[in-house]
């Protein structure tokens, strides 16, 4: 077990690697050329320009300023200095509200650390049991004897512990509460302050039932008409444009290759390019480069326009979803939130995700395959969170030296090689397992686009939740259980259901200083590496060098990134859970967490002001998943806690710690009831409001034209081409001449309203 | 362990209780004066006349027609003859589909009893383990040769088990999936089909915030005419009236008092009856009766008369929710499914209930209330389930001869004799928990008063699910393990959760003897029971003897009763998990269930064509709390059964047994999704139909008027008294003559709209 000492070698050794990613940091950011990579967001908006256009040529590059190196700290400042109204304005609601996550597990663990430093150390010091002449033969160190180790077996003195672990309780579900209070309000003005939005009209209709007489436009447009008349506006189909977006997606790619060849001619005139048409280029017959990509972008533009012409003309391209708007921001939030027909599967209406954040691919999925899938997706998540080190080992047993030789026998004097044969030797079984963890994130959003959720923001969420369940049972479990996770779940089945909570419970205190190393490597230089964006920097200047043309390309070769919310929420949440493990039982953990939560506050606050570009804005509606990871954490170590307690001679107070968990479940269930229809439903006063004042103010405006293209695959917006006229077609038709009249002149008494209903 | 013979004599037993009361049924039932007894129904309807008015003075009270006593049981082809349609016409849908739980326990169990005689029962008959040498010690009798016991440890026939159970899953959800899909299309027909009533125009609009310039009324007036500016109509308020209603209980019992005491008087007019004025008529002075309740009368009408003046006059007794109706049906369906304000603690929306089927006392409880409520009643539920023993045993011990001697003394020789003394001992201690669990529904139904449900329907459903729990774990459980619901707990605690079912899974085939008994004893005998009325029988007597004078007073004698369903339908899952849980083991037991069932189904088709008399009606509004159930006990069952085998050396299934769980749990949620929004929701679709429809033949319907009463306190309805005319008074008011505007004349633009939705 680590000493004091040894911690506080780790924690240099840390410290000095944050230091140096920051120091790093503060050297590249001011040269010049490096301006893009940690400041695009405000190129993106427009407001900053290139820096290299009007300096002399060394200073292009090269920051030669000195004074500014000395402060070199000085950006954290600066990111705190942008009030929250404005961070909001700049940076929209969702990354505003992502790191008050931040400011949230500060705010909880600040006071709890105080009070657990003023109340518990003191009694833990004290405790006696570790110097106690009995206890002669253990190792112990002096973190044990400030943490609950030290106290005699069946000790007066737990009783603190178990009133502080209710403190602690009650003070985290008072600033959960607040928390839920203030980000529900804010997610309210935010939405009443937002500007005219093509979704606040629209709501996105999926599962329209097969009609045998009507095309899928028309059924959509009946139907509304004759079920909202009063309020419904119009519609947009959606095209099957899949292929469509592979084709334009592979183009960019070959149009990205010829520019590089192109600049690489260019700059040497003197020698055509070449390449080779095998695969990646290695392989196959020498042709000349630009005039192989030329034939290639040719051909695909020949496919994408038959593309495009195919989804125009053949009607089974446009799939049984549509985006339907209403008159007013009231229609649109009843149509949301009512069931249309007493068939539940078809009809299916939800609020209409922004534009941006629409996943196309998704749009088509039948009520019974979500089912199946989900089933699917579950049972998979279960053998990925349980069994993942199975094919690991599998892989890991294939790719050793023997294996190797056998299948690759020309390598084999080279493996043979003592120096090389160590390095496969050592390296190659954590090879498999680094990339297995790489790929994760990637695996579980594949996974929740199986699932077949219809918005970048809802993926997002369902991969955070996936990652969630991961990080508890392998990061969390399997560091306090050794063994695998397969391992852990035989022990949970097999033991009594007590037993397993108090294994895991007496083995906390044991594991304080394991975890203290990890937030500092993880917590700590990690943040501080994520400030550096070394990929990025690699990635810009690469394609600077070999891509860039215009100004505009520049612009495109920029990657701002944004916050991934898939990851780095849950791994936030793994603080809050050994935060509030180690509170009662090691408290020494705590000021290392809440380092991380303020460390990490300012860095991506900073980020979130100059780098990252959010995809799309979903209003914070992520907020609630936050809020219920944070008490399961809470419950869980509450669980622990009982468990612990239990080994040491406390068995009594097991009534009482179990009181815990049901009061914050209860709690959770009354927070959920209090606030969580602010991030699902959209209220209809909010919306009368809205309606109210805009149509006070504008009440000329052309709603209809204004909704026109809002909803269009970004294939079809990207280029100049026109998206099919379905809908002027449609006005044409006699059949639909009857709608107008429901759409532009409202019915004089109930009687027409009847007949006009039913056209 | 019970032999065939001994269940042989235990059918016999049984059965001829059951025949004993179905031919005293048949005797008495023909009896005219007995006719309101087994008839009310009809009475009620007002179809069916006193038999005893047009006879004989002897054949008004005595059947001598000889010839309907020989065919006794024709009731039961009658009670099938009425077909489904008219069954729902005459008695509506909740009891139809009551009596199709029945009809769905025996589609589900005919079959399975076939297949197992068929299968399973050969199998286990040639497992020859109990017949072999090396198990002649063991006690074993018939029964358990055509159980699973007779199989070998770790024999291959356990697959066909495992088969079977797979194969009765299956059949199990498929039934359950019709049966749903058919109950689902009849409440949408019944929907559809109903005549106008007023709870499909009609919103409950629970905790509407104070106001402090406006009375609750004006509120909700301007909240709605702002908000649903289209579709509002009107509203009514409710009135605190649970005092007046108390008032009126108790003056209606006093009345019987005086109308019994006015009858004997008048049969024995040489001496005026008396009474005291003590407890319960025992103790206190001597008065004259008639004189004594008239008085008592006349002091309660003027504490009526008073409070009913407060009402109408005291803004507080104006409580904050009310009725709000809709001009549509559209326009209600709207409300009741959207979120009115960004608080979703208040302007809470829900479908209103029928006017019979509101519960007015809940009508009231403020948000947070309701949750400190629903938490409570958790807590005490569990402790109700886990540990109603504890309270029990006290009072047993309390209740035994010494502590008799010591608090009544005088009672010492009495008790001292030998035969009272053993009675005492036998059967106080059975007393107290036969009090506790003939209390129990009540205390059921209280603690979902307690939980703030604002319908009786809502309320009948909760208890039955609290009725559900309880059967589950003292019943079922506890017939399996012995030992009281706490020790169980404890056992489940702590052992590893695999040991336990493999403990209850291992007794389960010991039992079935146990449960073939209580399904004759309880099934049978007692369903028999049900239909001989017997205590509705003594008290229509009592009450025909001592208070009836009119014919009116007749009609109010009688008591149909209902359906319980928060008692019965319970009792029925504990059928339906028997069945499951027996048919891979011991097959022996399923006839017996399909007995019960087709048993029952023509005892209930009866009742409902005959005598009850449903209070409301929830167009079968606990159809999913049914299905939800019987999937409860097939996962139980399943569960079990994986752990029997794993201690029969099957542990090779177990694996393959987990995923019938997970299945069965999907199917579930399939199924929810598939068709529970039909009872919750009601579709848009289906309302405007009937909206258009109305407005196409009665085009000038008065709805206003129609709808004026409807949501009256039933103590308002009784009597003559005119219910305060707030709204008429407001029509006075300056203030809402706007509310005019937006309610009569439709805004011709969509700008007027605006200025007028801010009336």
């Amino acid at each position: 077990m680590a000493t004091l000492a040894d911690i506080g070698i780790s924690a240099g050794i840390n410290l000095l690697s944050a230091f140096t990613f920051l120091f790093a940091f503060a050297m590249l950011r001011l040269q010049p050329f490096n301006d893009r990579i940690y400041f695009p967001k405000w190129y993106l908006k427009g407001i900053r320009s290139s820096p290299t256009n009007s300096r002399s040529f060394v200073k292009k590059f090269v920051n030669l300023d000195f004074g500014t190196y000395i402060r070199f700290l000085n950006w954290m400042p600066a990111a705190l200095h942008m009030p929250e109204p404005e961070l909001i304005d700049h940076a929209g609601l969702d990354s505003a509200v992502y790191i008050r996550i931040y400011v949230l597990g500060f705010k909880i663990f600040a006071p709890i650390t105080l009070l657990a430093f003023m109340v518990l150390v003191p009694i833990n010091w004290t405790g006696k049991t570790l110097e106690a002449p009995a206890a002669k033969d253990l190792t112990f160190s002096n973190i044990d004897k400030l943490s609950i180790s030290n106290i005699p077996f069946g000790s007066k003195r737990f009783w603190v512990h178990i009133g502080m672990s209710y403190v602690f309780s009650a003070w985290t579900c008072y600033s959960l509460y607040k928390e839920y209070r203030i980000i529900a309000a804010m997610r309210l003005r935010f939405l009443a302050s937002e500007r005219r939005r093509p979704d606040q009209f629209t709501v996105l209709v999926r599962n329209v039932p097969p009609d045998p007489d009507e095309s899928v436009s028309e059924h959509i447009e009946h139907f509304f008409c004759v079920n909202h008349p009063d309020h419904y506006l119009m519609h947009q189909v959606v095209y099957n444009a899949n292929m469509l977006a592979s084709i334009v997606a592979k183009k960019k790619q070959l149009q990205n290759w010829y520019v590089y060849y192109h600049n690489k001619y260019e700059r040497d005139p003197s020698k055509r390019p070449t390449t080779r048409t095998g695969m990646m280029g290695i392989m196959g017959a020498k042709v000349d480069a630009i005039d192989h990509y030329t034939a290639l972008i040719e051909k695909l533009s020949e496919q994408e326009a038959q593309e495009r012409e195919n989804i125009m003309n053949d009607p089974d391209a446009i799939i049984p979803a549509a985006f339907v708007s209403f008159k007013t921001r009231w229609g649109a939030a009843v149509c949301a939130q009512t069931q249309q027909t007493s068939n539940p599967t078809v009809w299916l209406t939800e609020w209409a995700p922004e534009p941006r954040d629409v996943y196309w691919e998704n749009l088509a999925i039948p009520y019974f395959d979500l089912n199946i899938r989900r089933l699917l997706t579950s049972v998979s998540m279960f053998f990925l969170t349980f069994f993942f080190m199975i094919p690991i080992a599998f892989v890991q047993s294939l790719a050793n030296i023997e294996a190797i030789e056998k299948v690759l026998p020309f390598l084999k004097p080279i493996i043979e090689k003592p120096s090389v044969k160590s390095v496969i030797q050592g390296f190659m079984p954590g090879l498999a397992l680094k990339i297995f963890l790489a790929l994760l994130p990637k695996m579980l959003m594949t996974m929740s686009k199986m699932e077949g959720y219809s918005s970048l923001s809802g993926l997002e969420r369902k991969s955070a939740s996936k990652y969630y369940l991961f990080v508890l049972v392998n990061v969390f479990l399997g560091s306090i259980i050794t063994g695998t996770a397969f391992q852990q779940l035989e022990q949970l089945i097999n033991q009594p259901s007590t037993e397993f909570t108090k294994t895991v419970g007496s083995t906390i205190p044991m594991k304080a200083t394991f975890f203290i190393t990890y937030i500092m490597l993880d917590g700590w230089a990690g943040i501080a590496g994520e400030i550096l964006r070394l990929s990025s920097l690699i990635s810009f200047h690469l394609k600077n060098t070999f891509l860039v043309k215009t100004e505009q390309d520049r612009q495109n070769a920029m990657d701002p990134g944004s916050l991934e919310f898939a990851t780095s929420e849950p791994r936030i949440q793994l603080y809050f859970m050994l935060g509030h493990v180690y509170a009662p039982v090691t408290p020494l953990l705590l000021p290392f967490i809440v380092v991380f939560f303020a460390f990490s506050y300012m860095v991506f606050r900073h980020q979130i002001i100059n780098v990252y570009n959010q995809q799309y804005e979903s209003g914070a509606t992520f907020w609630p998943d936050v809020h219920r990871r944070v008490i399961i954490g809470l419950i869980i170590s509450q669980i622990l806690l009982a468990g612990l307690l239990s080994t040491r001679g406390a068995n009594k107070s097991t009534l009482v710690l179990i009181a815990q968990p049901v009061l914050t479940i209860w709690f959770h269930l009354y927070c959920k009831g209090r606030f969580e229809s602010a991030f699902v439903r959209f209220p209809l006063e909010d919306a009368m409001v809205k309606d109210t004042l805009e149509r006070a103010v504008e009440p000329n405006l052309n709603l209809r034209l204004y909704l026109q293209d809002a909803f269009v695959h970004p294939v079809f917006k990207a280029d100049e081409f026109e998206k099919p006229v379905i809908i002027d077609d449609e006005e044409e038709n006699p059949l639909i001449q009857t709608k107008r009249t429901c759409r532009s002149s409202k019915p004089e008494s109930e009687n027409e309203a009847a007949s006009a209903g039913s056209c």
